[in-house]
């Protein structure tokens, strides 16, 4: 059999799947679509299971789109169970590492969230036609319309773990690239989805705008340390949540295949 | 459709095309035996494909075998075109990352290898039924008659990486946590399957013994940079081959769902 043709039967297989999860979801999303000539480049030689791989492994950096042949790839994905079973394994894993800590509870114990794709979910808005999983340019107008909604529901296995790490005495401290002018809103979205309490909620302020999401959260969580944090769990969607400095003792990346940030 | 008929389903897919390929391979391998009762442990709702993702994130660490519930899976994707393709992905994106820089040509300019599962596949040893593609205990004694066989066919995605970074005016340094005492065979070995070359063949020193492979190959980096050399790329298949200090401008994981080192 050629890998083509695993390939195919792969998403032959992986469609009905998806579409039937497509009626679970939090928010209603818009069925798949057929293939539109939108978007990324096609890279010679490498599928789409394998290009998805590598952007998980931090071996293809800088993108700024989905590859036009793996836009259904993405969306079949990101619809359907596999999806979901990574994240979950994702929250089994950290989950796994925390509960064998001795934490001090001294209200310095602290697990780090992000929270686009990690803590909430913009799947409702990248399953848009005009959005296409991540193969059409990010829209900076619509992503701000779609935020101010505040109808992000929460990735679900990430909000499973944050319940659980709470119970274990975690303090826990969102670190997310929104604007700090999205407060309010983010405020409201979060607690609507489940996530009730945190030890704070940083997002980004003007002044930092100019600063990659590595630089601008390697220095939050500095700040955090020289506070007397112990940073114990970090978990983000992107290499950047979880490289630069004061990374903490472990990292755990949430798949997501439909953006890229520096 | 449930999550585990489209894992059953596309497992009934994936062993054919497995079993096909198996006549590809560089050395004779065993054919795929049935699952037995050997190795690691079940780990709840995890899927072996959200295993291997989690594996290759880092997300999973320590881990001693694959789970048992797993061999048939690691093996037919190791066997399979998958694991082909995503080497090739990983192999491509280094190369791509390559070609855009601009070399000094000082002999300086280097790009560091691992050996064992980057440069050189031990495929042919791991799926000896023995071995069982990781789900069994690793076995010093067993491991060492088969590297004293000097067999090991090169990883081709590698190899070919390789030969284009010679090309562009690499300096390339092997860095392999195997023991000195195996560089006559491990050079003939390597030169035997087309690394021809090198500027470094690093490999760990007796008195280096207890020490794990990340602070081993951090230090060597360190030597390498205090000796003048800018490492530019990094490549290996453990994360410990691309944590620590001194990892180089960009590093690259190549999979590998067999076995973990520290």
């Amino acid at each position: 059999m050629k890998p083509t043709s695993l390939l195919l039967l792969f998403l032959a297989i992986a469609v009905p799947a998806s579409l039937t999860l497509a009626g679970d979801m939090p928010n209603k999303i818009h069925p798949l679509r057929p293939q539109v000539g939108s978007g990324g480049h096609h890279i010679p030689g490498v599928s789409c299971q394998s290009w998805r791989l590598a952007v998980e492994t931090d071996n293809i950096k800088d993108w700024d789109v989905v590859p036009m042949v793996c836009e259904n790839y993405v969306g079949n994905y990101m619809l359907g169970h596999q999806y979901r079973k990574d994240c979950n394994a994702a929250g089994w894993a950290a989950y796994d590492y925390a509960k064998g800590l001795t934490l001090k509870k001294d209200g310095k114990d602290v697990w780090i969230f992000d929270i686009d794709e990690t803590a909430l979910s913009n799947l409702p808005y990248y399953a848009r036609p005009d959005n296409a999983f991540g193969a059409k340019e990010y829209n900076e107008t619509t992503f701000k319309e779609w935020e101010l909604e505040g109808k992000a529901p929460a990735v679900p296995a990430i909000l499973y773990l944050y319940k659980r790490l709470l119970k274990l005495g975690f303090k826990i401290v969102f670190i997310s690239g929104k604007s700090e002018s999205l407060r309010s809103i983010t405020v409201y979205n979060m607690k609507k989805v489940g996530y009730h309490t945190w030890e704070k909620l940083i997002l980004k302020q003007t002044s930092e705008s100019g600063t990659t999401a590595m630089v601008y959260k390697s220095k939050k969580r500095k700040e955090l340390e020289e506070a007397g944090y112990r940073i114990l769990g970090n978990m983000g969607d992107q290499w950047s949540d979880l490289m630069g400095s004061h990374v903490g003792n472990r990292t755990f990346k949430v798949p997501n295949p439909m953006f890229y940030i520096a």
